[in-house]
Parts: C-alpha cells; sequence; structure tokens
C-alpha cells in the first residue's frame, strides 16, 4: 500500500514572482500535482503563472473551478467533488499543491478545501505568503498602519450596513474586492473624509498594474478583480 | 562625486528564514550597509539573525537603538540621528538596508525612518514580507479571514477604550502586542464571547515558539515580545 503525499497549500504572494518565500519555491519543486484554482469567470490563474518557473517538468497540473462563495452550505457540492479529487491523489501516493495567490489563510478559496481536507487524517502543511494590500503599500510608499493605530480590513463583497459600520470605526482601512459596490464604497469614504487618503491598486505587481489616486472619478466598469483601496481617517 | 546608494526596506518575513521573498534574498545580497534596528529593551536583532546568511562578507552591519514609540513628535531626535547615519552611508554611494520583522509597512519602526528619509531625495525600495499573524494562522491551521468577514487589528499598545470599542464591532480579529495590557485585554475577550476561539502564538516560527490554546489561564509575565492573539466572535 502506498502512503498518503502531502497536501501543501502555497501561498505565492501578490503577483510579482520574486515575492514567492523561499519555503513555497522549495514546495513548488516537490510537488507531483499543482491544482490550479479558477474561477468561473476566468480562464486563466495568475497563481500557476507565479508558480509555473518552478515546478519539476512530469508535474500534472488540474485546473478546478470553484463558485465564488456568497454561502459555503449553498455550494458544498464543488468542494466537495474538487476535495475527492485531491483525496484520490494524495491516496495514490501524489504530494500535491494548491497554488493561492497572496496568502492561504486569508480570504481565500483554499480555505474552504483546507475544511474539507482536515478531517480526513492527510498531513497538510500550510505555507502562508505576502498578501496584496502589502505590496501595495510597499510599491506606492505609503506606511499601512503604526503606532496605536487600528487596522480595518474589509472586503467591498459584504453587505452595505456591515461595510459602513466598519467604516464609521476605521482608522487605517484596506478595501479589498472593490469591484463589487464601487459607487456605493466610493460615497461612503467620502460621507467620512476618507476619499481624500484613498489610494486604488490592481494588478499590483503584475505587468498591467494601475495605481488610481482620484479614487471618486474612477469608473466602476474599469475595475480588475484584483484592486484594493488604502486609506485612513484623520482624527486630527 | 558618488552617484548616491539605494535605501532598501526589506521585509525578512515572521522568523522562520525560508519564509523571506527572493526579492529581500536579492537585496540582502547586494546591500553594502544593513542596518539592524534594536529597541532598548532588548539586545539582540531577530531580524538580523534572518538576514545574516544571505549577506556578503564585506557588509557593514550598523546597530541602531530605536525608543518604543508612543508619540513620535515627541521623540523624532533619536529617529533623526539614526536617519542622518543612514543619509550619510547614502550618500558615499553605498546602497543601505533596513531589515524589518514581519512587513515594512505594517507596524514597524521603518515607518518612521521611511518618512524621514523620503524628503531627501534618495532613491527608496521597500519590499514587502509576511506578517506574522499569516504565519500564525498557517502554522495553527486556523483560517484567518474568509467570504465576507471583516478583519480587525489591533495593537494592544492602544488605549483600552480604543481596544473595546474595535472589539464591540469586530468578528475576525488579531491583536498584537498582547505582552501589553494582557489581563484587560483577556477580559475584554471574556466580557464578548471571544475568549474560548481565542489561540496565543508567541515567536512563530522561531525555536522557541509557543501555541497556547488556554489563553485565560496564560501568566502575563511569561508573555513574550513577539505575541499575537488570533480569535473571532461567532455572530450564529
Amino acid at each position: 500500500m502506498n502512503q498518503s503525499g502531502t497536501f501543501y497549500g502555497i501561498g505565492v504572494g501578490p503577483g510579482d514572482p520574486e515575492l514567492l518565500t523561499v519555503k513555497a519555491m522549495k514546495a513548488l519543486k516537490i510537488i507531483d500535482v499543482l491544482i490550479a484554482p479558477k474561477t468561473e469567470k476566468k480562464s486563466d490563474s495568475v497563481a500557476l503563472s507565479i508558480a509555473q518557473p518552478y515546478l519539476k517538468p512530469s508535474v500534472e497540473i488540474i485546473y478546478q473551478t470553484f463558485p465564488m462563495v456568497k454561502d459555503f452550505a449553498e455550494e458544498t457540492e464543488v468542494f466537495k467533488a474538487n476535495t475527492d479529487e485531491i483525496l484520490h491523489e494524495l491516496q495514490s501516493g501524489r504530494n500535491v499543491g494548491f497554488a493561492t495567490l497572496g496568502d492561504p489563510m486569508f480570504y481565500s478559496t483554499y480555505i474552504y478545501i483546507f475544511r474539507l481536507l482536515e478531517p480526513c487524517g492527510v498531513k497538510i502543511v500550510t505555507i502562508p505568503g505576502v498578501p496584496a494590500f502589502l505590496a501595495i503599500a510597499a510599491q506606492i510608499g505609503r506606511p499601512l498602519a503604526y503606532g496605536n493605530d487600528i487596522l480595518t480590513i474589509i472586503p467591498a463583497t459584504a453587505d452595505l450596513e456591515a461595510i459602513n459600520t466598519a467604516l464609521d470605526h476605521a482608522d487605517a482601512t484596506v478595501l479589498m474586492k472593490v469591484y463589487k459596490n464601487f459607487p456605493e464604497v466610493v460615497d461612503a469614504l467620502k460621507a467620512r473624509g476618507m476619499i481624500e487618503e484613498a489610494v486604488l491598486v490592481s494588478r499590483c505587481g503584475l505587468d498591467d498594474e494601475k495605481i488610481i489616486t482620484d479614487v471618486a472619478a474612477h469608473k466602476q466598469e474599469h475595475l480588475n478583480y484584483l484592486s484594493t483601496i488604502l486609506t485612513r481617517r484623520n482624527h486630527d
């Protein structure tokens, strides 16, 4: 009987291939199978293109399509089918990697797979990565949080009421996935004097990176899926 | 006249030397001078010990002591003196690196140096790093934030009122620097039903890493400077 393989959740960082960690590189080199997650809307996998140069020639790449999760309980079937496929590979003794843009435990599809695999008794190694919001702060020269700042990270896919309540209490703020609810987010930032400080960055570290400082004038239809706003409220 | 050197703010990650990025490694290899920040309380520099294996043999290491900043306006003199020393090295044509544990733009001493150097017209490159809270989530197998979670990051050095207000509105929560205000933080988490879910991790990825799941029973005097709590409130 084969010994089961190890499952590696690999954070490949925000987009720039040099923002991969040594640990992630090493894991990519030893895996036999790479799961490349795709969303229903997009055909390419940014995570895969970052991982590709490090993979061994014999690696098998399995594309798995995932829905954008609104209610996990309602969408478990797709995740279960994908998890079963991974389990099958592990049980045949192969090491399987799951490449995640940014960090695996931070707003990623990996979390749902991790939760389904964890009770199965397979060996899981999760390798953290640099999330986009930190790469953006470095890239635009904007200190994100310092001293006693409280930092609030808000996915713009949340309910507007939840977004507004969070912004009421936020000082240093990161808004992720702002392709969603963009006009409402802009209005919410305006109402709190937080729009002037806002910077919008999409596809940070990739060839088509965009940095937008006049966020209020930006049009939603030009927003990429990988778009983030950094801002803060000045209490003084 | 010499051309000025470049200033590199280098995030060396949370502690595990393999959680350094390729970009950070490359910068460490080309710098002529490494600034190793120390606090007044501690003699060693964790950031330096991570960086050391990558440095070129001829590198000069300059130790700089920094106060724990309560009010930056009151403590600028030390920062200005340290900045002047860095400027002097840059102006003599040497490339200078500043090693930061975790990420440079995320609650770090680097931010104050960056702010003082930015108006001086020197070339600055900031390289992001994996912050401790993400390494902890990966290490203990705890998804940090997912779906529409709002993530609140709170330094326990803040005013208790600010901490309590932030916790009132938090769901997924990271509490940093919990060596400070530890009993008060534990009480605040208890009052909100957030202590059962809490995990305290200190010196993640280092040889003396500690993972504490019974946070309420832990004693403040055993807390290391590099201690973080992950928790969340279950609204259901």
